[in-house]
């Protein structure tokens, strides 16, 4: 545990506690959007096998900050990804990560279209949590 | 301030200070993403209001958690913005919003494009910060 940790938690808790909104920054290396469209007769197993990999690679991968899927509420089967890694290193290794293969192994027959594209972030604004 | 302020704030001053890595999700309401394309000689003043106008509203707004605006790296000009509020009634407040508002008049003439696409969350994940 480091001096660090504790003094950045009090802040947090001070903050919280005046029950006043702050604004905060990510400032992540590396920022990309996956747009997908998922087989319609395959969307709810699409989206297990999503969830976990999310769900692995947020808690094990230092660098991976934020991994936000979504999917059109008026076309269900297009699903964007919003993706925050601090550097390309980073985001490299989520690749070769063993969640990440057993995914896209997973997935491979259910996804019928991928598109990458890479993002300069303008403003990352979030609320303080 | 309210007793549940503290109990959270403990909690998370608890899990900072073991310097794990923890997953949370995000729980809005309400979640969009607007696809810009701006005037490309213009390009600096939009960003300069929009940079702006969410600082504004994440301060300001209970209700908005989040505004992650973006270009595209090989079309700088091409912006997308992943919005999460709590709900629809905090997005048609914030369209009401003085700060909203002088941005929509400042960038009308900047904005070539607009398209907003409401989302259904599959899975929000972010690391704890």
């Amino acid at each position: 545990m480091k001096a660090g940790h504790w003094l950045i938690g009090a802040v947090m808790l001070a903050a919280w506690t005046t029950g006043h909104a702050r604004a905060e920054e990510w400032q992540p290396g590396y920022v990309q959007i996956a747009e997908l469209t998922v087989d319609p007769a395959q969307l709810e197993n699409y989206k297990a096998a999503a969830r976990e990999q999310i769900d692995t690679a947020i808690r094990v991968e230092p660098g991976v900050l934020a991994l936000y899927m979504v999917a059109d509420k008026d076309n269900p089967s297009r699903i964007h990804v919003f993706e925050m890694y601090t550097d390309i290193d980073t985001y490299k290794a989520h690749l070769e990560a063993a969640h990440f293969k057993k995914y896209k192994t997973t997935t491979q027959s259910m996804v019928t279209s991928l598109n990458l594209v890479l993002m300069t972030p303008i403003m990352l604004g979030a609320k303080t949590k």
